[in-house]
């Protein structure tokens, strides 16, 4: 009995996690706390009353997904999409409050482990799973190993330079596929194409759902919007795989949830961009899990690595 | 006592490894073979005379680095930087022609072992070994394991797009990494630049060196060439941190052997390019081995993986 937790910019999700399976969950605001310890009371008080109010037993350990989590050290780490700039340990933090151990782990990671072990990923011992939210985060694992990297933050492929001195990203750098492929980076792009700003037009309504909606309508931006993402995406799916060669890559997260809207174009898109001697034997999957279950079971995961 | 085999474009070179040491040398011609049977029968040939015409007790095994070879398969696959296009199984047709054990590897992930085990890279168990020769190759260590990758064809940082529709590459693709920053990249780059062919002026000799010498005596054409190559490279490097997470990052090969000329701007362009929770916490270093014995011994040491 595990609570998996998955902190988002704007949501923090919480699991009660057994047999891998997610039998409750609860929620909280991840913004609008005092500071980073009265977002760990809230966080604890909201585990405590997910097994309590349940009528559960006792839990053995708290497993944690954030961006910019350092595995190696239990900490956030200066997180461009997070409240707090500073450095939040927070598996400590969340340890002292809750009684029991709490591991902390890279989000991207997480729901790497989570779609390897109960997902779209099983059995597959060189796997990639890359998340397309708000951000853009991933896992790699290699020969049957999540690959957390000298100093555990392995997997920004969100922070790959796709495009030389390009668009401005959230890490204060230029051109990252992260800056383009996002949903963040999908609406402005949107905006771009309009020329509007980016909460104009269609864009009053947050996310990526006003853009799929008018790209299904046939709204020549909104399909071009989608067209410049695939490619980039492809792209940068493309380098992914110089790196280590996967065998399957599954893309998780709220852009992944389009359908054949966004995949269709990118299986053909990710085949051409691919180094021949890839081309064929790498596929492209969406996560087989429903709603956020990756993130929740993998975050719980991370206690038993 | 082992025969170390590194094919290259060009040349073919042979080390007789022997407790970590290369103790004797041959090389042949790469080009000029009849075909890939001519060329094995060749290689085979000169692998046998070094041993014993040298006077050394007879090998175990061969082990053998070339470009785009398969090491789950023993076979090179469509090289584009070597005569033959079709799959060559070079593995089985030199153990059948040395009567001994033949393991074939790739040329970039060869060094890589051979910097691990014996070079700059001893006791980084998070590394990644770049060769910057006629084209850029590369090996990444991963928790302590050469990385292969699913079908056996990992790390090919070379062919990471680093311009999107950029200089066509020798893959047929476009914008690569290999396109811009290897000796035959920097080479179209100063004949670009210099507005020139690029066997023209001072390209009439081969090579990166025509280059480097006109850098140190403040040719600002050349500067400019060593200049926007160090940019590309720092991206391309700072990409690959984002896959694995390195501790260590190793240079090897010609272009590598330029120096503070490419290494003093380079390190700062590198730290500068890296996201912020890498910077300070990567290497980046030369290849600590004489002349080719990286790629030697690493090729060795493919047999004893």
């Amino acid at each position: 009995m595990i609570v998996g937790i998955d902190i988002g910019g704007t949501t923090s999700k919480l699991g009660l996690v057994h047999n891998g399976s997610v039998i409750a969950r609860a929620r909280i605001s991840t913004t609008g706390h005092a500071d980073d310890h009265a977002f760990a009371d809230a966080l604890a008080k909201a585990t405590r009353d997910l097994v309590v109010f349940g009528g559960h037993p006792p839990i053995q350990a708290v497993g944690i997904g954030a961006p910019n989590a350092n595995q190696l050290t239990g900490i956030i780490e200066m997180a461009p999409n997070l409240p707090w700039k500073h450095d939040v340990p927070l598996a400590r933090m969340m340890s002292d409050r809750c009684g029991v151990p709490a591991v902390l782990g890279n989000d991207a990671n997480a729901a790497a482990l989570g779609e390897w072990r109960y997902g779209a990923g099983q059995g597959i011992d060189d796997l990639l799973v890359v998340t397309l939210g708000t951000g853009v985060g991933s896992g790699f694992i290699v020969s049957g190993r999540l690959v957390l990297g000298s100093a555990g933050n392995a997997g920004e492929l969100g922070h790959l330079t796709i495009i030389p001195n390009g668009r401005p990203c959230t890490c204060q750098r230029k051109g990252c596929l992260e800056a383009y492929v996002s949903i963040r980076g999908m609406r402005k792009t949107y905006a771009d194409l309009a020329g509007t700003g980016e909460r104009e037009g269609i864009l009053a309504r947050e996310g990526v759902l006003p853009i799929a909606e008018a790209a299904r309508t046939g709204d020549a931006i909104a399909l071009r919007t989608f067209h410049d993402t695939v490619d980039l995406l492809a792209i940068g799916l493309a380098n992914a795989v110089c790196a280590t060669g996967p065998r399957r890559i599954v893309l998780f997260g709220g852009l992944a949830r389009n359908g054949e809207l966004l995949m269709a174009p990118l299986r053909d898109r990710f085949q051409e961009a691919l180094l021949n001697i890839y081309k064929g034997r790498v596929d492209l999957t969406v996560s087989a899990l429903p709603d956020d279950d990756a993130a929740l079971l993998g975050a719980a995961a991370l206690t038993t690595l």
